[in-house]
């Protein structure tokens, strides 16, 4: 046994050195690598990938993990815990064939940077053969990976939330239709005055960066630890809990976007940095899940930082920042502004209560390129039906319709859902919090340690030692209901 | 031969790909990563610098190598220069053992920001101990590296600047002190009268980055292929030519600190940039060396843009952007503001009179660390002392003495002394090019392209394809002579 585990801690440490490599390289080519430079940097991804998957998938690394799989009641807890996560995740070198998997992985270096292209010049003909060739890889993957329990797009699906698959997330999303749907078509048809210094309002992007930063100390993101900094799309991206790196992007017309993508990002961020440092360097080191992810990342941005208490202390620093601009804007009506529920057309700048509508749209989307109902090319078509039927609203350009997020162009299929997942575990979590402490109280009294505090000790910490199932019955003392959800949502929207 | 070929070729790639790894973090730790970050990252560049070695001297591969350097003759041209190269850095590789160099790799991860540290509390005492080991190491590898040629401290010139050893350094050298010294002394007793708001100003720091922004397109420095960005000490990175970054200080009580550092650093990044295409991914796609490196950089810093015409026209800009601060400020006292020369301690804030002289000082406390007659715990007394005999001005603390560069730290010895040659090459080159275009013409025309043609025609295109000397000759159809240099000097600073 102990040449086993000699075996795969050595193998794990190059593992772990080869994926800290490819992860700066695509942190730094989203952020900051110049344009002309993508050719060079994608075949050294390429020649590191491949590099990558020879030592994992070496036969004596496979066979040593295999015989300490078959063993595991032998080994100390922690070790047992990372062999059943990386077996599970030796699925994809055992099943996909090497070329295909490298190729899949050279496309994946370019197609972000294809991908932005396409939305400035909102040219989806320019990205389609990238992501024609990424549904096809996806959909290759399910055939190589499916079991008896899972089939098509179930595969992907669980990829990123286990046990999650099409029978259960048609479950969550029919609950939401049938006792949300008519309940926002109402409260969206509420006008709600605004002030145009809000609407029409220009925000300087340096004073925006300026109220980020003053938002890091409040959630007490540590910046020894993590980094803040801009991109097209907002994310977090992490390797260890020493290194959490979060961007955001400042709009001159959209002040509340960076404010609460900055939140948002420092939601997951706070996750990353909060997992138990015994954990450090192996596969338990890290969120649990997307679901769960997501649901530290809504609970910060929306249950928090959209709360009338939260702004009652943080808006006369805002107005400080912004005193021409806000100047006359009272606390009530920038409340109510960031909290209004309206029919839009971009998910990121979705308010609360339509959101879970815009996964729905992706969701059903994923469902039907995978089992092949739908072709890649009639995708702007099917996005601007759905939009109209589920959200209400049509789309004027692929721009600010099927182009708009970056996931699919980096592969993420089967992970939008886990977004609609997060906000209702995040509720059932925060109802769970807040019997225990005071929540109100504590983002009145500027100690969002606190609350910082009861996540990590109920979650946090766990990293991904638990199943998502397990850590909402242990934080939550109740299995997953997405009625806490629901109830949170028709209680907040009944202004 | 071809097998060989196929061998170097795919050892190449792998080669190439890792020392991107390596260079992206090493980028990423001067930049950005968080402070807590470092013991994580430099257990992953341990490894990953573990499998470069282990790439490097792999037995297939230097043999490999050896077979094709020994028929050089029969490959085309550019493998043969490539070989030529090739095979002589691998001197490193087989004739220094391994452990002690991986040993001394992870030690140069850490090294910079132990040195950062240092200098932000002064406190030379902490970095003592490093600064020992790097030492101790460069000592053994002269041992290791000696030829009947090279000796000693020669070993370690010569790698920064091929052909260039103690004895051409001390001529070099000797030529400076016997022809300009006399000259610095009075020259630096001269008083010009400065204006307060020069002196004692404060520029704010996002402002000098927008001119710094338009620095850019002043030079063409094509960011399309090139970032810039801030970090402590100002240096450029590159690893194609397509991907050239370069880094600036913003110093709010020194605005003529990011311009001038700003223009340096863009001068080795053009060199880079317009390195000929055929090159890329090889040894040879990148400057020549150091000293032809520090030519291209002195000469766009001093020769160019502190001359009278480059502020005639860019001086209005300037002024447009620090509107109240450069009130009453004329460009004439502008200009001598910048022209100053004065003994002062800080070499990278040193004008263009003094700076060989800041050099001269390390030139002689490396050749004392290497040939042992110093000792690393009494350099800072011996700094000190130099900087009195040479600059004629004494630091009151390390941290604008000894610990000012980052050198160092980085294990570079050898290479300040390219400093002052490359400002001896420029001198030279300047004049060559001056004879074929009119330079202060074009700079008057906005039209620096037409310098950076020349720079390419007679220097950049070649890469690494050429040796320093080779390149003297060509580019001034003379060899390295220190007399232009010291004309030069002369003429500018007898106002």
């Amino acid at each position: 046994m102990e040449n086993y585990i000699k075996i795969y801690n050595d193998t794990k440490n190059k593992i772990r050195a080869y994926k800290y490599a490819l992860w700066l390289i695509s942190w730094d080519q989203e952020t900051e690598s110049p344009k002309k430079a993508i050719d060079y940097m994608s075949e050294q991804v390429s020649i590191l990938s491949e590099e990558l998957y020879n030592v994992e998938s070496s036969i004596d690394y496979i066979n040593a993990v295999t015989k300490l799989f078959e063993n595991k009641e032998k080994l100390d807890e922690i070790l047992a815990l990372e062999i059943k996560k990386v077996y599970k995740s030796l699925d994809i070198v055992k099943k996909v064939p090497k070329e295909e998997l490298l190729e899949y992985q050279k496309l994946q270096s370019k197609s972000a940077t294809i991908w932005a292209h396409a939305k400035e010049n909102d040219d989806f003909e320019y990205f389609l053969p990238t992501l024609e060739k990424i549904i096809e890889f996806n959909r290759k993957l399910t055939k190589y990976l499916e079991t008896d329990e899972l089939k098509g797009y179930d595969v992907l699906l669980d990829m990123y939330e286990e046990g999650m698959g099409v029978k259960e997330y048609d479950y969550f999303f029919d609950e939401l239709k049938e006792n949300l749907v008519p309940f926002v078509l109402n409260a969206t048809q509420k006008k709600t005055k605004v002030s145009k210094k809000l609407t029409k309002g220009k925000f300087d992007a340096i004073r925006q960066k300026e109220f980020s930063e003053y938002i890091t100390k409040v959630f007490a993101f540590d910046l020894e630890k993590g980094v803040l900094k801009e991109s097209i799309h907002p994310f977090t991206s992490n390797v260890t809990s020493t290194d959490v790196r979060i961007t955001t992007a400042y709009k001159e017309n959209l002040l509340e976007s960076s404010v609460f993508s900055t939140i948002h990002e420092i939601g997951h961020a706070i996750y990353e940095q909060q997992v138990d440092p015994k954990f450090d360097g192996t596969v338990l080191g890290a969120g649990a899940s997307m679901g769960i992810h997501e649901s530290q990342s809504r609970m910060y941005e929306n249950m928090i930082a959209r709360s009338y208490a939260f702004w009652e202390l943080h808006y006369p620093k805002l107005q400080s920042i912004f005193k021409k601009e806000l100047k006359g804007v009272s606390l009530l009506e920038f409340y109510q502004y960031v909290n209004i529920a309206k029919r839009s057309l971009i998910r990121t700048e979705a308010d609360e209560l339509t959101y879970p509508l815009h996964i729905m749209v992706r969701y059903e989307l994923e469902k039907q390129l995978i089992n092949g109902k739908l072709k890649v090319k009639d995708l702007p078509k099917k996005w601007r039906q759905y939009m109209s039927e589920y959200v209400g609203v049509r789309p004027k350009n692929d721009a600010e319709g099927v182009l708009q997020d970056i996931h699919w162009s980096q592969g993420s299929i089967g992970y939008f859902p886990t977004y609609a997942l997060g906000s209702a575990y995040a509720a059932q979590i925060y109802h769970a919090m807040n019997s225990e402490i005071n929540v109100e109280s504590a983002i009145e009294n500027n100690n969002i340690t606190l609350i910082n505090q009861w996540l990590k000790t109920h979650i946090h910490q766990y990293g991904a030692s638990k199943t998502p199932k397990e850590l909402m019955l242990l934080a939550t003392q109740d299995k997953f209901d997405p009625k806490y959800y629901i109830e949170y949502l028709k209680r907040k929207f009944s202004y």
